[in-house]
């Protein structure tokens, strides 16, 4: 498709057709596209969990304000922000360095790039947070996006319980989890609402 | 452009043609399209501020690391992240809810509305960056792939000290900054680095 159709036709859709599943292959693509998405120093600090059991997907309704769309969408990604990406020692981290080194920097530069990552990255809870959670916007909007050129519909949520699905899938600390991501086809029977608002390029462009 | 090839063809490039302007007309509609990006409640926690004066662009430099990028790509946007996005008074969430309003959602339901933003968006440091981060990731994410859909070259930075761009521009304490976006021309006469590596499918998903 049309990159602005592709922005343009992307919708939170409320409602998904339960009984067309989502072949496994487009959600690999749909994944392997997004992977594209940049990140600080290629850190690439985000993970997906991918529930399509009908089982765990209704234990992750009742976390979820009980909204529908959880069992009514066949796929849910719970999308996974590594507040600890930029750790020596993190095996990301590691090899992100050691492709640099292959591209021709010198080895010698170890200490400074994780210097670097742990300053800008690690420095307090609030800048562990902050790239956790920005990287993973990139690549979850590339996921909303890459789903729509595949024909697929999602939606972003925001209303769950974030210690319970914590619990319930045993998420360790590091991750945040900036979002539920529903994935599915939208359900022709129901009518898609007009899209919402936006602010003005006016109203975004800002200064002081 | 087709999606794929705008997915594909985004690169973070190091070298910006100085002598290539951007037409004020492409800056607009790439932010104009960004803008369709989804928020949490639609409350669209982002913020602009467009740097092209050539004396503004060299004291941010200055603030970032002395990269050359900066005064080189015709234009740099400081991305703004708004940790008070989720507030009651905010205009944009008074609009928000008073668009919900005209849509059918009855008046009574504020209390409801404002609840559900403090609880997930203002209840602690933590949830305020989330939100705020998360958001600005999926705006800057279609910032850049718009960016090239318009024939225009991005990179994402991150190597500035946050206090001094803070101060250097006053910008207010609700404002994160979670990146500096430069945006030009790639400057041909230059070799652009091969891509980098991304984890695969099988590193991105997990379980535990």
């Amino acid at each position: 498709m049309e990159f602005s159709q592709v922005l343009e036709q992307r919708r939170a859709v409320d409602y998904f057709d339960p009984d067309r599943p989502v072949d496994s292959k487009l959600i690999r693509q749909m994944v392997e596209k997004a992977a594209l998405a940049p990140s600080s120093f290629n850190l690439q600090p985000w993970n997906l969990i991918i529930v399509n059991d009908p089982q765990k997907k209704a234990a992750l309704q009742k976390a979820a304000w009980n909204q529908p769309k959880i069992t009514q969408a066949p796929v849910i990604f719970i999308v996974l922000a590594d507040r600890g990406g930029w750790k020596k020692g993190h095996p990301v981290m590691e090899k992100t360095f050691s492709q640099m080194v292959a591209a021709g920097l010198p080895k010698e530069k170890y200490d400074w790039f994780a210097d670097a990552c742990s300053s800008l990255y690690g420095a307090s809870a609030d800048r562990q947070m902050a790239f956790a959670c920005k990287n993973a916007g990139f690549f979850a909007m590339a996921l909303m996006l890459a789903a729509k050129d595949l024909g697929l519909d999602t939606h972003p949520m925001d209303g769950f319980e974030l210690d319970k699905v914590r619990n319930l899938f045993s998420i360790p600390d590091n991750y945040w989890i900036p979002l539920l991501l529903a994935v599915g086809y939208f359900d022709k029977s129901k009518s898609l609402a007009p899209p919402k608002w936006r602010k003005t390029v006016d109203e975004i462009v800002v200064s002081f």
